[in-house]
C-alpha cells in the first residue's frame, strides 16, 4: 500500500528514441556500457532528503509553499509518512543511492537524547525499507548549522559547549552512516566561517576546526568505518565567510592539520560558482592535488549571487565535469547527489519526479559525451603535444638544476622560447563535436 | 638641475591643521610617535615604479593617454629621463621606499644578454641616486607577464625554454634586488594559470611552479640574501584563473612545496576584492597563518569586475587593515607599496603627487585609527571575552578528548549550549568611535 | 508601564564629545542646524517595523534566533505587545519617524476580510500611540511577496484573482497610510519578475504591472492622499529577475505608462550595490531623471551576493550619498529609512537599540561632511569649470544645429580637441578633506 | 592571388555528418529550410573586422602577441593588405555580412581631413572587393572611445570639441556604411558614461547624448539612409558605468529623447552578462518594449569581471536566444555578429578560421534547436496555459476597474487564489529536448 502521493505516476524506465512519458529516460540506462563500466556504476546517482523532502519552499522573504502532507516537521509518525513518500520516489526513480543529514529525517526532540532517540528509531525505519530494495546510502551527515545552538558555528563555535554538542552529534551520524553501510561521511561546516572579523579569532577557530576533523578521523579507525570522509567545500552563505571557502582552500586546511591523506572533497557545482570557479575547475584541481571524492551536481544560476541549488541542464557544463571526473579515475566510493531543490513554486509532485529524471538523463548525456571525448583522444593528445617539450631529458635536468646554470645558457642565447598558439578555440570545436 | 617635470612642486611636508599647499600631509608625520614607534617606521610607504612612470595610460578600449616625455620607453637615455623623473617625485613626496619589476625600468633588448645590460646600467644608475638620497628599495620583482613569451605562463609554461628563460630572468633581478640593498623579494605569477584547462596540465604546472619556487629560495640562500621572498595572490587577471588565487590558496601551495617557512605574502587591497574577500580577511588569514608579509594598499573599484588600482580613499577600510596588521606585530621587512595607477584622465604632473600624497594621508589617518582601537582595548576586550569558555581547563582537556567521551556528557544532559549575542553592531559601532 | 523588554535603556540623548552611555549620540543632534535647516529636519529617520520586530532571526539555512516574547505573531495580544516594544524603541531612540507593512503589524487572517480587521485594529492602536507621541509615519506598504499566494507575483501574477489580492491589498494599505497621515506610500515589488523566462510572459506582466501602479495613482488622488507615490528598485531576490531593477529602469517603465510625474523612486543602498551601482550612482541617476524621492540607508555586504540589509557603518559611502541628496536640494516628503535588520547572531535587546543610534550617528557625521562639502565648493567649482566650454554660446548653438554644419568646421581644420586632466584623484583628496 | 596568410585553408563547406576537414560545416547549411526560410537568411552572420583584424592581441598586462603582416597598422598600404586577407576569410568563411569602425579599417592620420581621407580610400577598397562577392554590409559604426581625444567621452565630453568632433566623425561613417549599402548604423558609446561622478555632471551628459542621437536620426533620414539606427547596450569598460547600461535603461533613454520609435538595440551576449543578465533576458525585454534589432553572438567568460568577447561555445545557451529571436519574429535588419577575439594565445590562421566556422556551427545548431522548440510548441502551449485566466472578459474587465471595485469582491470572500505549480524544471526538460 502507498501513500498516494504520486498518484499513479510509473516507474521510470529507460525508453531511448521510443516513446515513454514525461518521465521516462531518454538517456539513462543503467545497464548500458560505458567505457567498460555500467552507466549506473559510473554515475552513482543519489537523491537528497533534505531538500527533496524536508525543505518546505520558504525563502528570506516568503514562507512555505509546498504544504506536504508530512509538515510540519514535528513528530515521527509525520517523520515515518516523509519517510515512505520517499522511498516510494526512489522507487520511481530507480536511482540507487541517496543521502541524509539527521535534522532531515528526524523531528529534534527537548533534549540531545531524545533527539537521539527520534533519530535511531528512523535509522532503522530507513534500515527496513532499504532491506528490502536497491537502494543504498552514500553518504550521512549531520545538520550543524539549522538549529539556532549553532548560528555561531559548531566545532568553531566560541563557546566549547556547541564544540562538544557537534561532536557527540557527529558521533551519533557516523553510528548511523554506518549502520546503514554508508559509503562515505561528509562534513559541511555551513558556520564554520565567520560574520565579521570583529568577533572572530580566525586562528583559533582553525585549530579548533582542525582538532575537530582529526577526532573524526579517529573516530572513522575506533569504529572501522570503512568509508570516505569527505569535506565540502563552499565560499559563503549561510556564514559571509566560509572556511572551507573552495577546494584549493580545502587542501591547504587538510595540510595544515595532517589530514590531506585521510580526508577528500565533495565538490559541488553551485558553490564552485558562488567561489568565482568553474565546477571543472574545482574536480581539476582537487585531481591535481589528490583529494577529489564526490560531487554534488547542482547548478547555480549565474546572475543569482546566492545558492540557488537547482537541478543541471546544461549537457555542455556537465560534460566537462564528468570529463575531468574521468581523467581523474572516475568515482570510488563517490557519486552523483543532487544536493538540489525544486524551484518554490514547483508545488506538485510531479515536479519532484521530473526534476530528478531530467537531471539524470542529463548526466547520462554528459558522461557518454566525457567518454566519447576521452576515446577520440584528440584533446588528450593536443594536450599531450603541448607539453611535450617537458619529456626531452634536457627539460627534466633543468628541473634538477639552480638558476645559474640555466642562466649561463640563457644568457649565452643559446635558449630562446618562440610562442606557440593556445589553440583554445579548436579544442573548444573538438567539445562541442560531442556535446 | 631638474627635469622641470613637476614645475614648481615643493616637497610635501606635514602642515596638520595648518595652512599648507594641496600637495602637504594634513595626518602623515614621519617622526609622530604612535603606538611607541615612528609613523614612517609603521607604515614604510613604497611607490611603484611602473604604474606611475611606465604606465602610458592604455586600457583594452583605447590607446596611451599620457604622453609622457619618456614615452615610448625604448632606449636608455628616456629610460634615464624616467629615472630622474622617478626620483624628482621621491624627493617631493618623500616616502623611504620604492619599488620595480625589471621591465618598467629598462628598454627590452634584442636578446636577453642585451636586456640584461640595460637592466644593470639602470641599477646602477638607481644606486648613484639612492646613495645620495634616504630612499630605500622595498622589494624588487620581475616582469615575466608582458612580453609575448610569456602568454602561455613564465614557470608555468608548457614550453620548458620560458622556464629557463623565467629562471635566468629572476636570477637577474634577485641580483639587483640585492645589490641595491632590497629588503624583499617579490613573485607575482600574472600568468601563472589558464585560459582554459582544454589545454591545461594543472598538476604538472603547480609541480613545476613549486620547483621554481624552491629555486628561488635555493638562489637566495646561495646569495646570501637577507630580504624575505614574497608571494603575491591574485585570482585572476590576466589569466582567467590564476594559481596564487588568495591567501589561503597560496598557504596550501606552500606548504605541498615544503615552502611554508620560507616564503609570506604579498597581499593587495584590490587583489582581495577580486578574490571576493575583504582586504582585513586576506590579513587576518595570512596572519593566522603565519605567512603574513607585506601589502599592497591599492584599492578595487567595488563596481568594476577588472583590477582597477586605484589609490586607497577609505579610512574606515583603510584603518581595519591596519588594525589587523598591528594585531599581527605589525611589518618587518613589509611596508606598504601604493601599486596604484593613475586614472587614465588624470594627466598632469600634479595628479601624480597628489595622488600619492592623499594616500598617504589616508594611510596614517588609517594607522593612527587603528592604533587607537587597539590602545582603547575594547574591540580586544570583546573578543576575549567571547572565547573565555575555551580558557577552562575542561574545555581544553575536551580538545584533546575524543567523539565518545564528549558523547556521554552531552547524552547525559550535563551540556547544553545557550546562544549568546555576537554583538556586530556594537562592535561595528566602536570601530567608528575611531575612523 | 512598559513591556520591561529594553530593560533600564535610558532614551538615547545628544552629548557630542560629553561623556554618555553606549546608546547615546556623538553626533546626531536633532536641533543642530545644517545648510540653514535642524539636522532632524534634514535627515528625517525612519525604523523599519519589520526587520526590527517582525524578522525573527532565519535565514535560508536555519531557523528563528531571536525568540521575542511577541513571537510567533499569529494572534493580537501577540501583535499589540510587538506594537508596545516597538514604540518604546521610538521613546528610547527618538527617531520622528517609522514605517511599516501590513504583513509586520497583524496576524494574518484565515480570509481577507479577518486579515483586514486584525490590521485596522492594529492601525487604531498605533494611532492611539502615535497621538501621545512625537513620532509620524513616512511610509506604509504592503507585502505582497510572503505569503505563498504571492509566490508568482502580484500584480504580475499570472492568475487574475492574485492582482485582485493585491489590489484590494494595496487599497487598504493607502487607506490606513493616510488615516495614520504618512507622508509617502511605497510599493516594492519582491516577486514582480520572473524565475524562468520559460513560463514568463514579460509584456504582458509589465502591462499589467503598469495598470496597476496607474490604479495606484488613481486611487490616491480619488482618497486625496497628499503623499507620495513611490516605487523600490531591486534587481533581484527573491525573484531571480525583479522589473524594477534599478532607477534607471524604474524610470522607463514610468514613461511607458505615462506616470513619470506621478511616481518617485525609494532608492535603498544594498539594491543599489547588487544592481551592480554605488548608492550615489542611483540617487544622482533619480535625481538627473527627476524622480529621487526617498532613501533606505542600510548597506550590502560587498562580499555577500544576497540582500544582507545592515546598519550603515562607513561614513564616507554615507556622506557621499547625502551630498548627492543635498545637491538635489534634500528631501522633501521622503526621508532616511533603515531598512536594516540586526545580524541573526545579535540577540539582545540592547543590540537593537545600539544598531539604530550607531546607524543614526553616522548618518549625521555624513549629513555634516556632505553640507560642508557643499558650502567648501570646491568640488561645485572644479564641475563647472569642467564643463565651461559648454556655457560658450557657440557650443550651444552647435547643440541646436546638425552634423553637416559641424563637419564643416571639424573637416576645415578648425576644431581640434585638447584631452585636459579628470583630476579624479585631486577631488577624492577634498572629499577626504571632510569625512 | 592571394596573401597566403591562410595558406591553403580552402573554402568551408556543409558536410553534415559526413568527413571534412576541421573547418567545415557540420549544422552550417545556408540553404537548408528552418521554419518556411533559409539558415543563411535566419542568422545573418557577420565578422567583426576590429577583433579579427585589428587587434593586436594585447591586454591591460601584456602587449601584442599576434605579429600580423599588416601590424603596425600605421599606413595605407599595410591596411590594404589588411583588407585583402578579411577578404580571403570570408571567402574561406562564406558569410553574407561583415561590420567595421572607422578605425578598424585606415589609419588615424594627423589631422581629421586625413583621417577622412585614408578611411574614403579604404572603403572605396572595400567597395571594389565587395562587388565581386556575395558579402554584404551589416552594419558600420564611428570607434570614439580609442582615441586619446575620447578618454572623456564623446557626445558626453565635458569639451565641446570633442562632441563636434565626434559629430563630424559619425557623418563620415553614416555616409560610407550608406555608399556600401550597409543595413545598419551602430553606436556604442564605450565613453559614453563616467569614471567618478565626482568630476560628472550626469543630467548634462545624458541630455548631449539626446541631442547627439537625435542629430544621428535626424541625419539618417536627411540621406535617405534606408537602415536601422542601433545603440548597443554595455554596463561598464571601458567606463566604470556607461549610460547605456542594459536594454532596459536604453529604452527609458530612448523615451526621455524622443526616440524609441527610431531606435533600436544592438545586444550582446557579454554585455548582457556583464549587466548581471542572461542573454535572452536582454532579447526578451528588447522585444517586449519594441526595440529589439540585431545581436553580437559573443560570449562572455562567467567567472571573468571585464568583456572577455569570446565565441559562442554553448549550444544550449545560443538555442535560448535564437528561441526569443523567432518569438519575436526573427531578424528584420539585425544580424548575428561575432563581436568575438580570438584568445591572445591563438596565434595562427587557423585559429581564425576554426573560431569563426566553430561559432557558426553552434550557432546553427541552436537556430535549429529553436525553431524545433517552436514548431513543437510544448513550451508556448504551457505559456498560454498558464496565463489563460487572462483570457477570461471579467479580468480583462477588472484590469478597466479600480481598487474600490476590486476590493469589494475580495473582501466579500468571492476571490480566494490558489498557487499553481509553475513547472520550472518540467518546461527545462521540453527545452533539453531539443539542444
Amino acid at each position: 500500500m502507498t501513500t498516494g502521493f504520486f498518484n499513479g505516476i510509473a516507474p521510470a524506465k529507460y525508453v531511448g528514441d521510443g516513446e515513454g512519458t514525461e518521465f521516462d529516460y531518454r538517456h539513462y540506462n543503467p545497464d548500458e556500457m560505458v567505457m567498460g563500466k555500467r552507466m549506473e556504476d559510473h554515475l552513482r546517482f543519489a537523491v537528497a532528503y533534505w531538500h527533496s523532502f524536508a525543505w518546505e519552499g520558504g525563502d528570506p522573504f516568503g514562507g512555505a509553499t509546498f504544504e506536504r502532507p508530512w509538515h510540519p516537521q514535528d513528530n515521527q509518525s509525520r517523520a515515518k509518512l516523509k519517510a515512505d513518500v520517499a522511498f516510494e520516489m526512489f522507487d520511481i526513480i530507480g536511482q540507487p543511492y541517496y543521502c541524509w543529514h539527521d535534522a532531515d529525517v528526524r523531528p529534534e526532540g527537548d533534549t540531545f537524547a531524545q533527539s537521539l532517540r527520534n533519530f535511531e528509531e528512523i535509522i532503522d525505519y530507513f534500515g527496513e525499507k532499504m532491506s528490502s530494495r536497491n537502494i543504498k546510502l552514500l553518504w550521512g551527515t549531520a545538520n550543524m548549522f539549522s538549529h539556532r545552538r549553532w548560528m555561531s558555528g559548531a566545532s568553531t563555535n566560541p563557546d566549547p559547549d556547541v564544540f562538544a554538542y557537534s561532536a557527540a552529534t557527529v558521533k551519533t551520524c557516523m553510528d548511523a552512516t554506518q549502520k546503514l553501510g554508508g559509503e562515505n561521511y561528509v562534513l559541511w561546516g555551513g558556520r564554520e566561517g565567520y560574520e565579521t572579523l570583529l568577533n572572530t579569532d580566525m586562528g583559533r577557530e582553525l585549530d579548533h576546526m582542525g582538532r575537530f576533523l582529526n577526532m573524526v578521523v579517529e573516530y572513522k579507525h575506533k569504529i572501522g568505518f570503512k568509508g570516505a570522509i569527505l569535506v565540502e567545500p563552499k565560499p559563503q552563505e549561510p556564514s559571509k565567510h566560509q572556511y572551507d571557502y573552495d577546494a584549493a582552500t580545502c587542501y591547504g586546511f587538510l595540510q595544515k592539520y595532517g589530514l590531506e591523506n585521510e580526508v577528500k572533497l565533495n565538490l559541488e557545482q553551485g558553490h564552485a560558482i558562488l567561489a568565482g570557479h568553474s565546477f571543472e575547475h574545482e574536480i581539476a584541481t582537487a585531481a591535481a592535488l589528490g583529494v577529489f571524492g564526490s560531487i554534488d551536481m547542482n547548478r547555480n544560476d549565474y546572475q543569482s549571487g546566492w545558492d540557488t541549488d537547482q537541478f543541471p541542464n546544461n549537457v555542455p557544463e556537465v560534460a566537462l565535469a564528468y570529463y575531468h571526473i574521468l581523467k581523474a579515475g572516475g568515482f570510488t566510493t563517490g557519486g552523483t547527489n543532487f544536493d538540489a531543490k525544486l524551484r518554490r513554486q514547483s508545488l506538485d509532485a510531479a515536479d519532484l519526479i521530473a526534476s530528478h529524471t531530467g537531471a539524470m538523463d542529463i548526466c547520462a548525456r554528459g558522461l557518454k559525451a566525457a567518454a566519447a571525448m576521452i576515446e577520440d583522444g584528440g584533446l588528450e593528445n593536443a594536450l599531450q603535444e603541448r607539453y611535450s617539450g617537458w619529456d626531452d631529458p634536457a627539460a627534466k635536468a633543468m628541473l634538477e638544476s639552480d638558476f645559474d646554470s640555466i642562466f649561463d645558457k640563457v644568457n649565452a642565447g643559446e635558449i630562446a622560447p618562440a610562442p606557440r598558439s593556445g589553440k583554445q578555440e579548436r579544442l573548444e570545436n573538438i567539445v562541442n563535436r560531442f556535446v
